[in-house]
């Protein structure tokens, strides 16, 4: 497989950007699954180099500490690793766990809601016609959903 | 329409007892779930008299303190009140907010999870493969999710 180009500094921001200050996800949880989904899909390959801490907050427009903290759990984990004066960089060899890890934590969220749901009232048919609407949704994984899909939900189930 | 039949005390300590120690989620939460659930789909209804503290707590093998917490919360939500010395009962004309309430969340979960599957390289087809498996589950919504889904997802996202 051929090395994957480097990435810009730019190209870096862009991809971590997606933050919603207005979340009731943390910001620091919000950046995690970023770069977690990012390595996991192949978007941020071994030796890329993150963007600095004060790079991304100014970008994100949050305080350095909420950045600081994302990179140390990332490091704990096992993902990225700091190169004292070079930079913070993506650990080689872990894509593969951190694909599994990724994909058993949504596909477990995914058995539960769905489980919740048909508890709830909600049929078969308007479960799949929701997901396919989210599918092709363009919103951040951190807001609430269109407000259409809830009226499908609660048309769907009125009694 | 007619006013729903009592339901006796074992039929109540039924619905409520699908509760997994195991799980990551906490037990008092797993129960408040329960309850809102099972109100909002109208398996429990207004007048209906919950289990005792103590009933409960020993059907679930759980601490007392455990169903008291829940119980708590799920007054203060407004959802049950006490009877002093005549139990815990379903409030009245709380029906259509809890249902709202239930399925706005379980609608921003679904789409919060959908959105973070497509990011995380599954294609919508593969999504609706393990919803659809989903539905159909028996499964607690608390417990991981069977291995074969997540076979699925790993298996459909590989590079």
């Amino acid at each position: 497989m051929p090395r994957p180009k480097l990435k810009s500094s730019e190209e870096m921001l862009q991809m971590l950007s997606r933050v919603d200050i207005h979340s009731s996800v943390a910001v620091y949880l919000q950046i995690e699954n970023h770069v977690q989904i990012a390595i996991s899909s192949g978007r941020l390959s071994p030796t890329d180099r993150l963007p600095s801490v004060r790079e991304l907050s100014e970008r994100l427009e949050v305080n350095a500490n909420t950045v600081a903290k994302a990179y140390r759990d990332l490091e704990i984990m096992g993902l990225l690793y700091t190169r004292r004066g070079k930079g913070v960089f993506v650990r080689d060899g872990i894509q593969e766990k951190c694909r599994k890890d990724c994909l058993g934590r949504i596909v477990n969220r995914m058995h539960g809601v769905v489980v919740e749901a048909r508890a709830a009232g909600m049929s078969p048919k308007v479960i799949n016609e929701i997901v396919s609407k989210c599918s092709s949704s363009k919103s951040s994984p951190y807001l609430p959903a269109p407000s259409s899909l809830l009226k499908l939900a609660t048309k769907s189930t009125r009694k």
